[in-house]
């Protein structure tokens, strides 16, 4: 636990939690939130015992987005302020910067995921929603356009009709009709929600090799822009790198003799 | 209205409603038809007071695809005449155009959409079907390849199997099959369908600024085919002009003020 | 039926049917059943008595993947040895050729199917499962990444977070679930399977030139990895070949005179 104002951060190997703390204002994110959630991703980024990160909110809202105020400040300035008053790794693209973090980001769905909401949850790689959870594009009713990777990761995890039918209208749907669109991958209860998102992460701890996990969700991630011959070859050279590593024997020894295996951490080196 | 002899075309602001018009042909497609459509949507694109386009069939059939003199002609010529015998602006691609328009297309599917009538509908942003509407893509029973853009869009709307079984197959799915596929967005009864797509175009006009819905079309389907990173970039650039535009004050604004937006038209200029 | 030991392999015009032929390993793959399954594939993309290939499994199962002491061997060699023991046309990616065959593949999954297992029901064009299929990526518990383009066609088939999902945590499917996910195309009862896959394939080669459901195949893949204008570009060029050829005047001809059109082999030229 460090001294962040907007979020909580808190790790019990193998899983990072990261609360968002605004509870009264739904979560919603202000350049500070965001800067205090870029932190903690890349201290549980270099910590060997995070082999996860579980992402939720404090209260009823999962996020809602860009703070109101922020917004009317970003958009009556014309945008101009806006790429002076943040890290320049910060953009393009909010929690985009996910995508590249070589560890599993789940994100635990509490409530309503709306605007930069839904694009922290969609940025993650897997979303657990409870019942409670709800999701909206919002954008296009601000003024504003699908906005951060919206446009690229939403077509992909449904077709591309129903991406721009949800970023068009900004319907808001609930978990359930989310988990049928394929934009959530699992269902859970309120109350096991949270367990259910460190589980996810301790069942991968115990079974698969944190570098493979790393090296598998580049593969996915880069593989959904490409042909297959390029594709193919990639995954040749990152295949045989793989082999050639101590967790692979490993794997191959815990295998003939029955046992869980001991595969290496990362964020150590 | 306009003197259109194989189709119908009205505007009522904020929808343009063009009814393929040649119903004992189940709206067949000539190259006249071809022609008239394509004009049709042109005159849509330039009107400010059309936000989107609704495409359906008179009577039984939505696009019944080439009609059948239009094909024996074309393939005994070996394909000869048919470059001359159109626009060069109309291929590559029958309705391949319609990605490029910068409005919403819906395709208020009446009935069989066959042929280049699938591929009328897949070129169409939103399908909405009525419950007796049927889909077959024909082409590999007439000798033909899956045309026009239809080996591109269908395994992104469903996936890759069931993608080369329609196309190798033809097999005729209904209204419910196709939308369990992920090939038809909404279901409607099918005195209710026109209804439903004029009032998809209202509810959009109602909510959403059309500068947005262009760019927003324009990022899902050139994302379709690009990497993140590139994904990324265009989108950064593209969200940092839509936030300097009035439509973004106006949408700022109207949430403040708990009314709806007044959004600059789009086809004026 | 030639002289393999690891497969059974026979054609009956259309089809041509690969048996793997290990039962008592669950058909796991050794470098030699490897090459016999390649040698047999290519034999039928030749054979123009054959206008489709079905693969599947004696016994309890499909295919477990590469065999138990092939793998420690090529684990604890560093994969020094991999590359030298086989062909080089077999890389990059086990059973990767197959999306190059330029005839339809089909994978009757009667048990099993698990890593390379896996490989080879996905690499297929369609997969018909029995109900007493099951489905596990089983890579990441082995220390090793997803192989094998694995990372390039399950995200497409299902979602990428699904499928970082199936990749990271091995969880065994059924053949439900793989159908409800977009891993399989068609459910079949156990009995039926074999009759099943051969009837497909029967199907296609009453219905379908296969000129164009090679070059049908040949587009959608190459169509998954590329933009639309790229895409359209191609199957413009594709269609007008098509056109010009006999099949497609016979496939008008054939509809005129309401009979089975008689389509050209592939494989004698």
């Amino acid at each position: 636990m460090t001294d962040y104002t907007d979020i909580q951060y808190e790790v019990n190997d193998p899983v990072a939690l990261i609360r968002l703390n605004r509870p009264e204002k739904l979560n919603a994110l202000t350049y500070h939130t965001l800067g205090e959630m870029r932190d903690a991703v890349n201290t549980a980024t270099n910590d060997p015992a995070v082999v996860g990160i579980v992402i939720t909110g404090n209260g009823r809202g999962f996020c809602s987005g860009l703070d109101a105020q922020t917004l009317t400040e970003v958009t009556s300035s014309g945008g101009a302020g806006r790429r002076e008053a943040q890290d320049p790794n910060e953009v393009p693209g909010m929690f985009t910067y996910l995508l590249d973090v070589p560890k599993p980001v789940i994100a635990a769905v509490n409530g309503v995921a709306a605007g930069g909401g839904l694009v922290l949850a969609t940025m993650s790689d897997i979303r657990i929603a409870s019942t409670a959870a709800s999701f909206v594009t919002i954008f296009l009713k601000r003024g504003l356009i699908a906005e951060h990777g919206t446009s690229w990761i939403l077509p992909r995890m449904t077709t591309p009709g129903r991406a721009l039918d949800l970023l068009w209208r900004s319907e808001r749907i609930d978990a359930q009709q989310a988990h049928e669109l394929g934009i959530v991958e699992f269902l859970a209860e309120p109350d096991d929600l949270l367990d259910r998102a460190r589980g996810y992460i301790e069942e991968l701890a115990a079974s698969s090799a944190p570098l493979t996990i790393a090296d598998t969700k580049r593969l996915v991630y880069n593989h959904l822009g490409v042909g297959y011959r390029e594709a193919l070859r990639e995954a040749d050279k990152v295949q045989w790198d793989a082999v050639a590593r101590p967790d692979a024997t490993e794997g191959a020894q815990a295998l003939v003799e029955k046992r869980q295996p001991n595969f290496r951490r990362l964020g150590a080196e």
